[in-house]
């Protein structure tokens, strides 16, 4: 096995993000791919048949071996690299508090990206439409999720425990995406004002500013009226709304 | 810790049939707890407080830990007993692998199961009405599925690698309830030949036959036109239709 793994990744990519700031927090040696999603790139067969099925990034490359699933990737680079034990969890109990995180975060908070991504860039793939009804569901997901963390970071400083853990990055830049397209505001902010603390907290860390440059410019030319051109259709968008014809 | 863990869990739960059989295979010593999910025993604040705030099984009690997810659990289980090394992988790829792969699980597969929860338990529990968006959103996210695991089936003859592991258990116990409530079908195998061949060789398991004995029961009564109280709300039915009012 390599020292240095490939990495490929987008900016926009929340789970991206999340890796690619485990990897600075960490000193992973890496080098880094970035994947036009905006041109499809990654919708191409050539890239699906040699990195990942279903088109989705983030993926890494050590050697032959690839993986993708952010989380997957996390846990893969925790092994080989014996990170620091706060990230992936010292014992069987931490990695699996952190693990059950990680798969709660899959089907509560990373689905309510929904309200990101129909606000924001739905209209840059598929045009004006009526997206009222998905982003209504995106809101109702990120709110019910929004109770949970506020739920569990009043129980600890950090989502699985008193340091912070790659289950925190997950869920940070989830927020930041939200925050970046002004998704969440204020009324978020005072009804969980844990959750409020801990991004703070986070955003405070140099390698969050780092890794948050390109959301926060692309936040801030959606809020200005800017289309960007864009095929990329997310996870988000694949599947749940597959039958809803106009989102084809 | 103890020697003996407590499976809190419910036979009609994919998730939960699919940690039940790991541990049946592995010979994991467990008491368990059926969780009355149709009278919403699992909904209550207290059950919540004290397992899950999701409301949601399979839960694993060690002592006083608490963990759910059953992915999450699959891997604790196997740290703490020592599974042998076809469950959950022998080494750090493998391991990645049987992980990418339950990450993948929980945005596809299993949002699948939207078919069959819209199809036979939606009108269990609110009664007659037009589920047909959801049951047709659900079926277009499992004949996606399908395309994958027949892919990843003709490399090998498990989903990850030449021996059964706990990713195909996953697999396998989503199919299953497809199969009790006749979701899949004739059609479904003829286009997914290695799907079926490796379903009828997991079938054959006898820990299969002990785990899938009701949901066969349920479906063959929904099917039969029976309806079953239930209070049970999934996670299918949480946040991604919490917006469509007649849903509620």
């Amino acid at each position: 096995m390599s020292s240095t793994v490939r990495f490929l990744h987008h900016p926009t990519s929340q789970p991206c993000r999340a890796v690619q700031q485990l990897m600075l927090e960490t000193n992973t040696p890496f080098d880094e791919q970035i994947i036009n999603l905006m041109d499809g790139e990654n919708e191409q067969q050539s890239f699906k048949d040699k990195y990942n099925p279903t088109g989705q990034v983030p993926i890494l490359c050590d050697d032959g071996f690839v993986v993708w699933e952010s989380s997957a990737i996390a846990f893969y680079l925790n092994e080989k690299f014996n990170f620091p034990e706060n990230w992936l969890g010292v014992s069987a109990q931490q990695r699996a508090t952190i693990q059950q995180y990680c798969h709660w975060h899959t089907s509560f908070l990373r689905r309510g990206a929904g309200a990101f991504f129909y606000t924001h860039f739905a209209e840059c793939i598929w045009g004006k439409q009526d997206y009222s009804k998905e982003i209504a569901k995106g809101r109702a997901i990120l709110d019910d999720s929004l109770g949970y963390l506020e739920n569990w970071l009043s129980k600890n400083i950090y989502l699985c425990g008193d340091q912070i853990s790659f289950a925190d990055l997950q869920a940070y830049h989830e927020l930041v995406s939200h925050v970046a397209g002004a998704i969440v505001n204020e009324t978020h902010w005072v009804k969980h004002p844990q959750v409020k603390n801990w991004f703070d907290t986070i955003s405070e860390r140099p390698h969050s500013k780092t890794v948050n440059g390109m959301i926060m410019q692309v936040g801030a030319m959606r809020l200005a009226g800017d289309l960007i051109p864009m095929t990329r259709k997310t996870s988000l968008a694949k599947g749940t709304e597959i039958t809803l014809e106009n989102y084809r």
